[in-house]
């Protein structure tokens, strides 16, 4: 269950708009006069360079979708490590073992529904869920129970549920999530798909289909994580489009609903792959840590594009400004690319595993995994005393509109392990309100970045980044 | 080649908006005012109506997607000539022979481009093309060839084409689209689907691939009909989803791409199948007809629920709503839902031939077959003349805001060969800004079709219906 907690936190959403406005004036004590003009440099170098843009076209075209474990998977980490080599950091590869799940064939097609003439072909569009088990490789064919929630999958019962498919059926909250609480209107949706099998299996469910966890309203099916309690027969589940939830449940009302289901995922033995980490070392306290971070894996049925090659991307993009510009941080600059996000957090679990004693010297560690739409400002989880220290920073990202600093209790999946043990953490605010029509389904494709507002989102993170490695006095935390 | 030229001269386009306001005021010797007070009726009854959708539901869902000569599309034909008879009409089926074509597995998967990782799967979302021949089972391997015109295929040739696979590139100009220019806009894309496989073929392609014939960005393909020109080699074709189609183009620029492409359709023998034809007579010259219609058939991904189910249920609501207010009117109001519109168009060219010599009995000819979309006023084709006579008409429609007429050469594939013999024929001008973001894709499902929208078109159908049955005078023709 740990992958849903995770995302249940990241999103743990404590909305505090703290705008610009409203801020004292900065403080110069805090950012020396030749920083301050830095970030200025920074931030017209990161807005006018295709850099970050030309990486995730790179990763999303040139190697593709990079489920953990795949060759694609293996190929990015060479790539990214290569490319941060490069641009002159000091590079390591942190060994990791992840799950190696390989989706296969994976078909819906319903056999009874009222009005049904025979021979029919009425498709159910839908997708395996990372981590499942397969049905037999004929299928299984089982009438559909629709339910909205565990409570009701409980009344149901064994009576009802025993040898039936059950179909949970809970609309992503579109609304929510445009609102700002996408976190929320996530994690509710994320419940019925990481747990929705283990909740079924029971009361003798023989599979279990859930909404998908998104707001496409073209067709699309949203893959993502699941997990199997302990001692819980492991019953197949996938995610069945939009549309597809709304045929069953209509249909559902007028009389019984069959469907034959075949999925044939296969889990493979847990494959060596790695966190890729590149350091530009400090000038003053090499040894204090500020990381700028994505995730380099991604989900098979797109390419990885906005979730999380951007985030990849504008990590990286740190590194090659303050190349280009021939700027030295005082502390070191850690851009990390992250193994296993998606399905089992096993790169950041290790990292943190790995630099326990060191959780004093990490300064600040910042992920950018929600999309590249226009960024609003900064995302922050730590001590609210920091606050004030943002000041100058989003005064040089006020021109691009990124002045707002939103408080969560975590802002991202790769760094909450530090967020948890008192590591400042930051994350851009992107605008989040067309990002779960693509996030985990096939339409996860370059087209959905905009190469400007990527450039935006790699300013922040670059701005960000070198000031927190350069500011005069330790963050309050 | 029918198919195509009969697309675009549907759609042949001269904008001529003729609004209301500069309209002289409505000519009572045109319509009685009994007419007019009932026209009144008949709005305000569609638009308070759930009939329509309730007949679209159940055609998407209950039935599903409905191509010529399959079960459903059989399924169909009985379902609307039960319901037409409910109605009260004078139900007929008018027999043809339809193309029988079965979409198969469809997969693509790129073998070699710049950069890749051996293991790799960069999957490329396609549909195969109604009417396209199979490739063998174990599927085709080949480089693509990428060109933006017939003339440019050409210029390279037999030395760059031969054992090659071509991508016509073409995209889809949504901007036009959205201007109003839709029949344009798909006309242009549309020919490289329909006779792109038949242009390749001659210079030894093994296959054609073409850019969807639509605005999708949801990695959606965009299926339809194609053609082979006679005494050339049959070779496979599929269309590629807009984001797979910009992989290739990105991909080909740096260097050779290969796809492995697999597509199995068959092609069957030609099965019986029938437009459906619901006559209410006319109380006074019940040998005068006035055709509403919609087209019965629709592709096999989606559900045909904006193309045409929406069509079809409008055309029905006229007869619904007339019986409803008890109105007989004077012409025959005749209902059709027409059989093969999509991939042959043998429906309307039967009927067109059983009726050849009644043409001058046709008073008026409808067909609704541009989505759901707020109808913001009528498409006609025929003579300027005749603009006066409609004034009442739009008057009547004004409160729902459909008020404005365009002329064009065509308003409907069915209606086409009617329209060309000098019969008077009409659209509903239905918003089509979205239409071609799902037209011919998975997502053809009932959400896209709006409930009230949906009613505003069935509106606009059944008064247009009822004035032309009741004009006190003939039409210009």
């Amino acid at each position: 269950m740990k992958t849903i907690s995770l995302s249940i936190l990241i999103f743990l959403t404590v909305f505090r708009a703290y705008s610009q406005q409203a801020a004292p004036a900065p403080t110069p004590e805090l950012y020396s006069a030749q920083t301050l003009t830095d970030l200025k440099s920074i931030q017209q170098a990161a807005l006018q360079s295709d850099y970050a843009y030309k990486q995730v076209a790179y990763l999303a075209n040139n190697i593709g979708p990079r489920l953990s474990g795949s060759p694609q998977a293996a190929r990015a980490v060479e790539y990214v490590a290569a490319e941060m080599r490069k641009l002159g950091l000091e590079v390591r590869l942190e060994k990791i073992m992840v799950p190696h799940w390989v989706r296969g064939e994976e078909r819906g097609e319903l056999t009874q529904f009222e009005g049904m003439a025979p021979g029919t072909v009425q498709k159910i569009v839908l997708a395996a869920l990372g981590g499942s088990v397969a049905t037999p490789k004929e299928g299984i064919t089982a009438e559909i129970v629709v339910v909205g929630s565990f409570a009701e999958l409980a009344q149901l019962g064994k009576e009802k549920l025993n040898g039936r498919i059950v179909l949970f059926n809970n609309r992503f909250n579109r609304e929510m999530a445009v609102s700002g609480q996408w976190g929320a209107a996530y994690g509710q949706a994320v419940a019925y798909r990481f747990a929705g099998a283990g909740a079924a299996a029971p009361f003798g469910a023989l599979a279990a289909l859930v909404r998908s966890a998104g707001s496409s309203e073209n067709r699309l099916a949203h893959t993502g994580a699941m997990g199997y309690p302990d001692g819980v027969t492991k019953i197949p589940t996938a995610a069945v489009s939009n549309e597809d939830a709304d045929l069953i449940e209509y249909l559902a009302k007028q009389g019984p609903v069959k469907i034959h289901l075949t999925l044939t995922p296969q889990t493979l033995p847990d494959t060596e792959s790695y966190n890729v980490i590149g350091d530009l070392k400090g000038s003053e306290k090499p040894d204090e840590v500020v990381i700028v971070s994505g995730h380099l894996d991604s989900w098979d049925l797109g390419r990885g594009a906005i979730d999380d090659g951007s985030g990849v991307a504008a990590a990286m993009q740190t590194a090659n400004i303050l190349k280009q510009l021939n700027l030295r941080p005082k502390r070191t600059v850690r851009v990390i690319a992250w193994m296993n996000e998606e399905n089992g957090g096993r790169g950041n679990t290790a990292y943190a595993a790995d630099e326990a004693a060191n959780m004093a010297k990490h300064f600040a560690a910042i992920e950018m995994d929600l999309g590249a739409g226009h960024p609003l400002g900064l995302v922050f989880a730590g001590k609210d005393e920091a606050l004030p220290f943002f000041n100058p920073i989003t005064n040089a990202l006020l021109s691009q509109g990124a002045f707002q600093v939103l408080t969560q209790a975590s802002v991202g999946s790769d760094t909450a392990p530090l967020t948890a043990k008192g590591v400042p953490s930051f994350a851009p605010l992107s605008d989040a309100r067309f990002y779960f029509d693509y996030h985990h389904t096939a339409a996860d494709t370059i087209d959905k970045v905009d190469p400007k507002a990527l450039a935006e989102n790699a300013s922040v993170l670059a701005v960000l980044s070198y000031a927190l490695a350069n500011l005069q006095q330790p963050l309050p935390r």
